[in-house]
């Protein structure tokens, strides 16, 4: 039943020079997959998390999110969905930590593991002792039926995906954003969700595969980016709101694949710290700002402009930013602002990809790093 | 009131350097003017966060806690008092985060800002949002009479660091973490607090004063461990559980005056993808590790041990770890498991400081950044 016709190609590259490349032009298929006969033209479909989960999700009133890596990410964004629009709190915590130190369980709270595999070492211990603590129920987003996590968990959501065959994960990621914007209407409906903002995400979900496809024509203009970044040995990575995690995710890649040592910072922090390393040997990538945090941020660096600091900001076309001397704007397609995270999130993993290309580093397998984190 | 002695020489460095050392070197008398009068011999005084504090911090049953930069880090070690020793939950956001979301707030929930200054912009404004936002009360933990956040909180708690003039904070950092181990106190007792760990945080804060003081013997060797470091670009920091945050605050102090590219990482997560990082130009600093850590990260390691991959380890003299050709072993005084996060910090901080010395940088006023950060 979750079986994704796309594993029918896993053991080839399909023409594209890595496994990862093909993933993430992927992503537009499996993310339609993932939402079909999930999402119907104005509502989600009732039981889609499985049996008796509408019984278990009208009472929800928190959510702690479990994972490890980049699934972290996607939970952390998550977060921000379902407090925003979902009305009730949410924690994320890495799994390693949460399973080693005792934490207080609010009153009818749903535990949800993200794992690509499911047998992600730390996750599954993390669910264990939750199941301990008084959680009123489990929901894993696991990308691959049977495995631990899906077994053990009350409830199961399977992106379909198909077989990520690429260390650094790329459409396992986006299609749990998916899935997490369908958990957040599928809890708002019981929690209050404005109407206005259960249209969003449902106009943004129908066109989130379309919307993944134009912004991956953005790959010339990345594949020349890359050129700039190819011979640096540090990146700092900014994004506020939703979009911070996507900062988090977009370092990470370039971690992975590239060795480029990125971190990222909520882009308030800037000041709190970072801006002391701020020169022409670290650029500045930001994700997707709005006009008030760009102003913000533009004042910020022109501090080091002297130091030759430049930014490179990921922007909504229609927002009409230009390039300046110390900042180059790459403009992405124009999309529902729920949905901005998961189309913001390509053109990072685009240019990790071709970074690490024009390295030559393993970009499939790279070093020191597993596909599935099964030890801990 | 709340005026310390060491304001008197705010204005001199004490025969130190740099502010920054002779700050650093403060740090057992401030915080022993921190826990004067309201430590008493088996009990927290009462009433020592306000007039009226009693009755409002026995309803707790949840902590807001908002802040920026080191403040954070503080809040991030708090947190996992509060839930492990306190029983209440607890959440930590950055300011410039929290003002600018839609967040959820709990039933009988408490408001904590924390802030040297008491003026930074963000941190205002998030306590100014939260104010209309249903929280049962408001404290902030501050190190400035009369600021802004002082006048506009129900309850304010002093740290008695004195001035602090060097930018990167050290003693109102270890004074803060002493406000909330106290803290963690006041609301424990109303949270059914196990007596053996009121009992190992009583002792551990008692103990704290000359414990900071052992601690500090450690600069010679740290002077020394600081020439490894000189020509290194990167550093990780790991540590796990409360240690965790001291590992940010670490990273964090290395890069705001030494200008080297620190980052932290939660320990479990080093798998997950920094692991492709590590080389021998890339050290990492381990904090505090139990046994069951170290091996586990001894085994991580040993993979890129080909590539002269090294850590170094703070550890517990107890522990009696060794060092070998991939670790180096630095002894940190034992001291009550409870204290541990404010000991560990100081000799991360003195080896930020013999870095940026040796570097020569400014160190009591690195590039680009401000002392109290009062723009957004």
């Amino acid at each position: 039943v979750f079986d994704s016709e796309l594993e029918h190609d896993a053991g080839d590259k399909g023409g594209y020079r890595h496994y990862m490349l093909k993933e993430i032009h992927e992503q537009p298929t499996v993310v339609r997959n993932t939402l079909q006969g999930r999402l119907g033209e104005t509502d989600l479909v009732e039981g889609i998390f499985g049996a008796g989960s509408e019984d278990i999700l009208k009472d929800i009133k928190h959510v702690q999110i479990i994972a490890c890596g980049t699934s972290y990410h996607s939970g952390m964004t998550a977060r921000y969905w379902l407090e925003q629009y979902a009305n009730v709190s949410c924690n994320v915590e890495i799994a390693s930590e949460f399973r080693y130190r005792k934490s207080v369980v609010h009153p009818n709270s749903l535990i949800v593991t993200i794992s690509q595999s499911g047998e992600t070492a730390d996750t599954l211990a993390a669910l264990r002792l939750a199941k301990q603590n008084g959680y009123k129920s489990s929901l894993t987003i696991c990308n691959v039926p049977g495995s631990s996590l899906v077994r053990e968990s009350d409830m199961a959501f399977m992106t379909l995906a198909g077989a990520e065959i690429g260390v650094a994960s790329t459409k396992a990621f986006t299609t749990q954003l998916t899935a997490f914007l369908m958990l957040t209407l599928a809890i708002g409906k019981y929690n209050g969700m404005l109407a206005a903002d259960k249209k969003a995400i449902i106009d943004g979900l129908h066109s989130l595969p379309t919307k993944l496809e134009e912004t991956l024509t953005l790959t010339n203009g990345i594949e020349q980016l890359a050129e700039e970044f190819a011979d640096k040995q540090h990146s700092l990575f900014l994004g506020r709101g939703d979009q911070y995690p996507i900062a988090m995710e977009g370092a990470l890649k370039l971690k992975e694949i590239s060795y480029i040592h990125a971190e990222a910072y909520a882009s308030g922090e800037l000041k709190h710290g970072p801006l002391a390393l701020i020169d022409e040997e670290m650029p500045v990538i930001v994700v997707a700002p709005n006009n008030e945090l760009l102003e913000k941020l533009k004042s910020n660096v022109e501090e080091v402009r002297a130091r030759g600091g430049i930014m490179y900001v990921f922007a909504d076309k229609e927002a009409q930013f230009a390039s300046d001397e110390t900042m180059r704007v790459i403009n992405v397609p124009h999309c529902e602002a729920p949905i901005a995270p998961i189309v913001y999130t390509l053109p990072l993993q685009l240019l990790s990809y071709y970074v690490a290309v024009i390295k030559g580093t393993d970009v499939d397998q790279p070093r020191n790093l597993a596909k599935s984190v099964t030890v801990e």
